[in-house]
């Protein structure tokens, strides 16, 4: 694009460098690294006793998830290491590899238990039978309660390859966005507000802890490795509440203007269970207006950052706005 | 004990402190401090709109456990501070005293989700209804998930309570006690193996991991609050091995042997669901053996420790011994 015979000459370098950036193939070589770091920690300790938990766990996280949680750790730790000099394998890169893939066990597990009777009662998931589907209720349970120890354990490695200290600080993010603090908290807020009409604050609350706390805790805990000045850190906690609120307005559109196959999951079915959501609250073109002024929050929130290499997280806010699923 | 006019005069040290020592004193001041941490820490940052989660959260932990694992992590951090002259309050105390919780919200998480209707479907815990029949499944599955996550917070304070490393060193021994190696990876086993002969070697790999595991952490992440050598850190690892193994035998017997009510829980349920168990494999009187074998070993491990100040430990062994409940 910045070939485009007509691009204004007084473009920002931050809008320059952004439409000069290939998301494309910095996915394909984001994600070439984090299938098979996924698929080889998920495999290693494997014994054969433990098969009926492992089968559950590896179904639920490979294989057809978009990464997007790996793919905000990889680029904020990126834009970090332009600054701090520390670019390059191993070190801090292994770090928020590690940081990244813990966060995606977090979020495999919400979906697992989520999918669950006794939660939305999901049959459809990524295109395929959900866990309790195809492993039964207790299998489910089980996998999703190991999938959350599973992410300590590999914040925790026994290597060296994440300083001690380091642990401890992505460990405690990682819990706190998990936990009743965030993820979890979220949940119970939205199930116990089925039918209720919140106003913007209820639902901003609800959804910043549902789906933005784990979001924007990707994004920390990628900066976390490294040695970004606290003003930066700040700016991309700004760009990481702002980019997960925008994924749960796309999604609360998405869920009244796409349709289950190309979603993978069942549409419609916040509509159906009466659920406060963005539509609902302000109407479709209300709620895309919201998603764009979002948008608009997390690119000004990384020019505040004073990084220079944030082209991976400007095209990835590109991404969750225009996504279909 | 040590007042009775016939004494072996040649009583090792060991057992004459052991024998000397007032564990229901000891206890009953370790709960005056355990009982209030659990409450305030669970209290800490409670917000109105959580409450449909804190309420379930606060009912699965509060009022009702023995809360040995707890009194294991203090008994041990008490042993290691006998040896490295840090006793006293704050410091190390502290962060065995949150190990010790975190570890007892791990063991409640794992009641909650044990006790829902995928899993053994049992309606009283500790003599009151279980969490879902209080608080409906899904309350239960988000408070038991929030809870595994409010663990691993509670051992990374904000503020500098615990050392970072020693953060480090405790979270990631509690997410493999808690995970697919540990207590999730035992009950897996256990739920794939109802109505199948398992020999001991089996039955002791199933119960190592799902009970063994947890309480074993509870000794081990206590004794890592100090500066304990190395080879009383390995022997508290076996006494620890020993004491897990040893209490989950006697569940065995009495779960054969007592009633409901002295219980608190459903008796018999595991003759009736046709789980391999102890008393299944060996007959009461060789799972009563099996237990005092135990008992021995874990006692000889405390004294291969070399650490003076093992008597809470050696009471605590004995109490595991002599439960009804």
């Amino acid at each position: 694009m910045s070939q485009a015979p007509h691009a204004p000459e007084t473009a920002t370098p931050q809008a320059e460098s952004s439409s000069a950036f290939d998301l494309a193939a910095w996915n394909e070589a984001a994600l070439a690294r984090i299938e098979p770091a996924l698929d080889r920690w998920l495999g290693e300790g494997a014994v054969p006793s433990r098969e009926s938990l492992d089968a559950p766990m590896r179904y639920a996280v490979l294989d057809g998830g978009k990464r997007l949680r790996p793919l905000l750790a990889l680029a904020a730790r990126a834009a970090v290491a332009e600054h701090d000099g520390t670019a390059g394998p191993g070190g801090f890169d292994t770090a928020a590899m590690r940081a990244g893939c813990a966060v995606e066990l977090i979020h495999a597990y919400s979906l697992v238990h989520d999918d669950m009777p006794c939660m939305d009662n999901d049959v459809l998931r990524r295109g395929k039978p959900t866990v309790h589907v195809r492993f039964g209720e207790a299998g489910a349970l089980l996998a999703g309660d190991a999938l959350q120890a599973l992410a300590f354990e590999w914040l925790t490695p026994a290597d060296s390859a994440i300083p001690p200290a380091l642990q401890a600080v992505l460990c405690a993010r990682l819990a706190r966005a998990a936990g009743r603090d965030g993820m979890a908290g979220g949940q119970a807020i939205d199930l116990a507000n089925v039918g209720v009409a919140l106003d913007e604050a209820a639902l901003r609350q609800m959804h910043s802890a549902k789906t933005g706390a784990l979001l924007q805790a990707s994004v920390a805990m990628g900066a976390a490795c490294g040695a970004a000045p606290a003003q930066a850190l700040a700016a991309l906690e700004r760009y990481g509440a702002a980019l997960g609120l925008a994924f749960q307005v796309v999604d609360d559109i998405l869920d009244v203007t796409a349709d289950s196959a190309t979603l993978g999951k069942t549409a419609g079915k916040d509509a159906a269970a009466d659920k406060p959501t963005y539509v609902s609250l302000l109407g479709l073109d209300g709620a895309r207006a919201r998603a764009r002024a979002l948008h608009t929050a997390a690119l000004a929130a990384l020019d505040d950052s004073g990084l220079r290499g944030t082209q991976a997280l400007a095209a990835l806010a590109a991404l969750v706005m225009d996504r279909s699923h």
